[in-house]
């Protein structure tokens, strides 16, 4: 493996894609240059906005969490607790850790004390596909927290593989709205509704387990077990194989995307009312979330119990 | 495998894309179907048209000659001698015995007779892509022959497989001006030009092959010896490897395109001039063939002696 780029010392990674190497702590300072490169070039956030951060306990959202924090910015994690088994207790666990090591705000929302219920029952009781319904639920209980804690950002972990497997994904189908709409920052469409950022864009799956791994960041490494066999895992695959031959194929491709193709997509604008049940923005009548939640035999107008600490 | 969907005989083929399974005899029906529709539906040319078939001798040109013959079209064939050993004359004897047992007409150029040399020496000489280079000098014999005997059209055997990779390149690298002008029937831009067609955009290279087997069509089987680790062989490789996963990707990719993903995508449209050297169409002073026979040490004004049987 060759030495650090920057000091010539032990390497800690080697970046194909970027055809360099970095030590452990010329990689952390790589790797904050890159999150504030895209906090900057998609203009985000202002250093003194109060940002939420979408955290499953997981590699990426952890990342992201330690990155903001460590860039200055005032980040507050989230956390839905959504009840499957051990991976929920240990992925909450280690929200509720990095936060008291931090001293940082973490909200917590349970369903299990909210509804009764759990996540893999839900998707069970909706026979619908499970990442789709565990979305739904999760952006619309973060909407309420937004509403509730005042907040006007929310940033999420997406990072380079997620997005690069969207986009393939996208075009794929060649879904012309998704493909307008997909952009590391999306502003708010409503008073009620959050702008929303994805700051680790320009880093790879590969670079936030790094990054976690060299600052001592605990994160649950499984998969969601709802999430096996999904399309973005196929779409993922294929590639990294193409990577593989060709590195910094992701880059091009998606930053390439942001540059230059995505203007030539537009997205039919769409007029936003309020949920016959819930009151919420949606597009329908009655809004998704409240739909999959009777669909569940479920109460939608529960209000959250937003644990703090 | 499961029996012919039209009459539950022995099944000669089964194509988990369209989800269903034929006999030899309502194979050859569907595959002629297949070529039929695409040329109505891209309006590639009438039925009284005189049409020059771009043939190699691979599966791809045989099966796409034998289906226009089969259905009635004035084909012709035209055949590059590349002077490539074994791969050339194997190529060449393929399309002489074809057009010999059809009665076709076969326009042949060989660049030995033409140049004194070979592919293989031209393309070490220009020290480009094989494939590029290759492309180039193909393409600027065969407008030579088109407008020595007089064609309007020239079709090629171009397939589903290989206009889903070169899309997939096209995307990859956000080429917008190719994703433009990917299209399975592309006018004449220029009075010396033909318009180009691709038949059997509507079918893979298994129903190609498979084709020529159940025709008794004989095809050189072997890949060219310049085109080894060519990226289009990646793309090829990874989509099939969704396909596998989930049959009709292909299909959806493409058509997709067609349908509603190219028309986001415009040409800026190109003044062509006159070449310098040759006088034909280009864009540039000197046009590409003349610039790259010039790098070979080769004379770009030779006329070309086409030999027909």
């Amino acid at each position: 493996m060759r030495r650090c780029i920057k000091c010539k010392g032990e390497p800690a990674i080697d970046l194909k894609s970027n055809n360099t190497a970095f030590c452990k702590e010329h990689f952390i300072e790589y790797f904050l240059r890159q999150v504030a490169r895209a906090i900057k070039k998609y203009n985000m956030f202002s250093s003194d906005e109060r940002i939420l951060v979408a955290v499953s306990g997981g590699k990426d959202s952890m990342a992201l969490w330690d990155a903001l924090l460590s860039l200055g910015y005032n980040a507050d994690g989230l956390h839905v607790d959504l009840g499957i088994g051990e991976y929920s207790t240990g992925s909450r666990r280690i929200c509720e850790n990095f936060a008291a090591s931090r001293g940082a705000r973490l909200y917590i929302l349970s369903l299990e004390d909210m509804y009764g219920t759990n996540m893999r029952e839900i998707v069970r009781r909706t026979r619908r596909v499970s990442c789709s319904v565990c979305g739904t639920v999760k952006r619309y209980l973060m909407n309420l927290v937004v509403q509730q804690k005042g907040y006007r950002v929310v940033a999420t972990g997406h990072n380079l593989d997620d997005e690069t497997a969207a986009l393939l994904g996208n075009l794929f189908g060649w879904q012309e709205g998704y493909l307008a709409r997909q952009y590391p920052h999306l502003p708010s469409t409503h008073a009620r509704l959050p702008a929303k950022v994805k700051p680790l864009v320009r880093l790879g799956e590969l670079e936030t387990e790094t990054y976690c791994r060299l600052k001592g960041i605990d994160f649950l490494a499984d998969d969601c077990p709802l999430a096996r066999g999904a399309t973005s895992l196929a779409y993922k695959e294929l590639i990294n194989s193409l990577e593989e031959k060709m590195p910094g194929t992701k880059q091009r491709f998606l930053f390439g995307f942001w540059d230059r193709g995505r203007r030539n997509f537009t997205d039919t604008p769409v007029e936003l009312k309020e949920c016959s049940l819930c009151g919420q923005p949606t597009t329908a009548g009655t809004c998704l979330f409240c739909r999959l939640m009777q669909k569940a035999g479920l109460d939608p107008l529960i209000q959250p119990q937003v644990q703090e600490m």
